[in-house]
């Protein structure tokens, strides 16, 4: 997908919300379990409710791996249930990837080409040659770790580096790669604040922003620091949505809990 | 397994090799490919043959996950085989995985529980909380990622962060870190001489060493600066011992390579 597909849908549909597909067993509908492929349905019945007020849908594949086989197969039968159905949204695999040139290059095919999402996260620890391979392809994006919502980002991202912290110069000397307009950064809702900072950086990228909701982050500091006049910003609500009921009802509720997000988002976008 | 294990196996063998099945379709002797599972039967080959002068062998997961579903077929039949048939042997799975806390938890159940390899690789972006749930399992290890192998290890592991290099400042503070004792390093061989600086932080870690052989590191200089009293390295080759042959002997060939470097490996323990 290209970005001015994008920007075009958050205009639409006057939303800037991903939902994530999280799924665990063991916190779905216990009716669901006698399914054949109970995660598969689980992302169904999600999608189907929510897609009116979500731009986007990322999937984290350690909720896959963790049941092998079937997961992966559950994962790529959702992939291709979005890309058949919904053709208009945009999807990540939330994989956080990265490897030496040959093996980025391997989880490249996976997930951008043989799989078809229009997006992978890939941590940049490696650095320019475990990234560059995402970056070759066409209408795809690849989305940096930048600034994660986890306390755990304080251990090493905002280390004061030469002349800036980690995670700025990870912004910074990534865009000097090739392709570089492919990328996009995570940087989590619970730093709100340095969003600022970031903006300064890069104006115009996309950046997917986790941590609202569950994890605490505030949609309203998310966007006083972080929106650019396309918007620029995919806002993550995993938990929050898709258990919002362990009844039969899931996805109406489901529904009902983004419909409310939709419409704070509307209202943020008033002056765009 | 166990740490003390792991060393008898090594003074034991007289080897510290491990064999990476970084396993290509486009790769393996094409005779293999009207097999129902073409990976599996190659690396069952290669383990096979090599197995008395190895003592480790480390899948990397991007190479199955590029297949798909097969793919992931592929590498359970090939961890089930080892744990089977060699119990005795060091099996990494070389994930590079790193997320949320929650989220890490699943990677860790499916690698080292499900799937029982005895090992997976990390990647420390994203700081404590997103490594401790792999580090809870006991008689297994962790290897992070500390200064990788590849060219792009420049572009963020050696800045200057505080007081020190980065990837010198994530050992220093993963040593702080629950269950530290889990924790082994990954430090490419293209850099062995950063091994004397890392030897001053962790003397007795084991640190997984790839990049000997196609990548043009050298086992001499790796074990000059790195090797300890209980030998502390775990020296990974895949390419030169696995592709060695396109024929249909290619085993019995990588046998001869891995011999070659036990012979090596050997010589290099003397003094142990």
């Amino acid at each position: 997908m290209t970005t001015e597909a994008l920007v075009e849908q958050i205009f639409k549909k006057r939303s800037f919300l991903c939902i994530g597909l999280d799924t665990d067993l063991e916190k779905i509908p216990t009716y669901l379990l006698s399914e054949e492929d109970p995660i598969f349905e689980f992302n169904k019945a999600i999608i189907d409710a929510t897609h009116q007020f979500a731009i986007a849908y990322k999937p984290n594949t350690a909720f896959y791996e963790a049941h092998g086989k079937k997961g992966w197969k559950a994962l790529n039968k959702t992939i291709e249930y979005l890309n058949e159905n919904y053709p208009q949204l945009f999807t990540i695999a939330d994989a956080k990837r990265g490897d030496i040139g040959n093996t980025s290059s391997m989880y490249a095919k996976a997930f951008l080409q043989e799989m078809a999402f229009d997006s992978v996260t890939v941590a940049p620890y490696m650095g320019k040659d475990s990234v560059e391979p995402f970056l070759y392809i066409r209408n795809k994006h690849t989305i940096l770790l930048a600034l994660t919502s986890n306390e755990g980002a304080f251990d090493f991202q905002t280390l004061k580096t030469d002349d800036t912290q980690l995670y700025k110069k990870v912004i910074e000397v990534s865009k000097t790669w090739e392709n570089s307009e492919r990328l996009m950064y995570v940087v989590g809702a619970t730093k709100a604040e340095y969003l600022a900072e970031i903006r300064k950086i890069v104006p115009d990228s996309f950046l997917l922003v986790p941590g609202v909701g569950a994890q605490g982050g505030s949609l309203e500091e998310v966007c006083k620091y972080g929106m650019n006049k396309n918007v620029g910003l995919l806002v993550n609500s995993s938990r929050g949505i898709i258990y919002a009921s362990e009844s039969s009802n899931f996805a109406e509720i489901a529904a009902a809990k983004a419909e409310v997000m939709q419409r704070e988002m509307s209202e943020l976008m008033k002056n765009l």
